[in-house]
């Protein structure tokens, strides 16, 4: 019998948050639940935090590392935050893709942009937190920061928040439970997207 | 505290599929289901089947009285299929849009390519059948039309067929609980869409 099958190919899902948006928790539930959604693990010049692992949280490299990679022409994007280097290795995007496979990437706002600007096929969600009140507690709560990090990022956070507007899609990270649903909601239905797919018969 | 909050625009939500794609069924569940959905009511030429209530179903108005309508401009979207016509009053759409309300169409695909056509906004959700040969069997267990009239809508269907590529999102409707599942994760997504988002300090 002659049945009608789709093909697809994998797609980039970018979530952002402004420091403290609660982004990591939503998207270890997300990876956890998720078939078929492979995380991007990020390269990165920032020191190690405690309870992170080498190739798990990040790549870890020496900053002088970071910027050879950026003249091999290495990322598909990067970028500088806080004065650390971040970074998204071409080569690991474009195997996932080429796999069908859909790639999370967990970056931020300025690797958003540059993502959208190289993938205008690319999903992104932004995760905003509640209150400017509610993510300085959960900055604190951290203990990682000084008091002077945590300044300087609520004041990043404060001029991040803004860019929600270039994003696909926009989840206000009140409830654990319910900013996962809708992070998974958001991918599930992007399945579903016709230009994303082509049609053959078999 | 200031909270980030976020208005939003009711949206157009239209799903289509060809004659005995099981259209229905996935719209009546998605309606029992999900909250701050309504459905517009169309109007239509056609005689009314057993089982079907005016008013509910459809509202049913004589071949002259649409003709009335149409020139009286009081369509958002209309179309003549297998010889009855078929129309979304326009106020019944504003109204509910005004009101916050996502509104269902449930319309065929002439009239989804109007909407796409006077609200790029909207969202369109195609529904395919698994095959030909399913298609064949559920219009025959409807009972409802002759073999004549089968033939002309699998006639109509296989054309039809081919307009998923216009549409926004694509469920191949074969598990009527996945399908329904698929329908609400869209809806639930689009909610979360930026662009229909407005953002206010309370």
């Amino acid at each position: 019998m002659a049945l009608y099958n789709f093909q697809r190919r994998g797609m980039l899902y970018v979530i952002s948050a402004p420091s403290g948006g609660g982004k990591s928790v939503v998207v270890q539930q997300l990876l956890a639940t998720m078939p078929g959604l492979t995380y991007s693990v990020s390269v990165t010049s920032r020191p190690m935090r405690p309870g992170e692992v080498d190739g798990r949280e990040y790549q870890f490299v020496k900053r002088e590392e970071f910027e050879q990679m950026i003249r091999d022409d290495l990322f598909y994007e990067w970028a500088e935050v806080h004065g650390n280097f971040y970074g998204t290795r071409e080569s690991t995007v474009r195997e996932a893709l080429d796999r069908g496979t859909d790639v999370l990437l967990d970056i931020d706002i300025q690797g958003g942009m540059s993502v959208k600007w190289r993938s205008p096929d690319a999903v992104l969600l932004f995760l905003m937190p509640p209150s400017m009140e509610i993510l300085e507690q959960r900055l604190r709560a951290r203990k990682t920061d000084s008091d002077e990090q945590i300044r300087i990022r609520l004041e990043n956070a404060r001029r991040e928040m803004d860019f929600w507007r270039f994003y696909d899609f926009v989840v206000v990270n009140d409830v654990l439970e319910q900013t996962v649903q809708s992070a998974k909601n958001i991918l599930e239905a992007e399945r579903h997207r016709a230009r994303r797919l082509r049609q053959f018969e078999k």
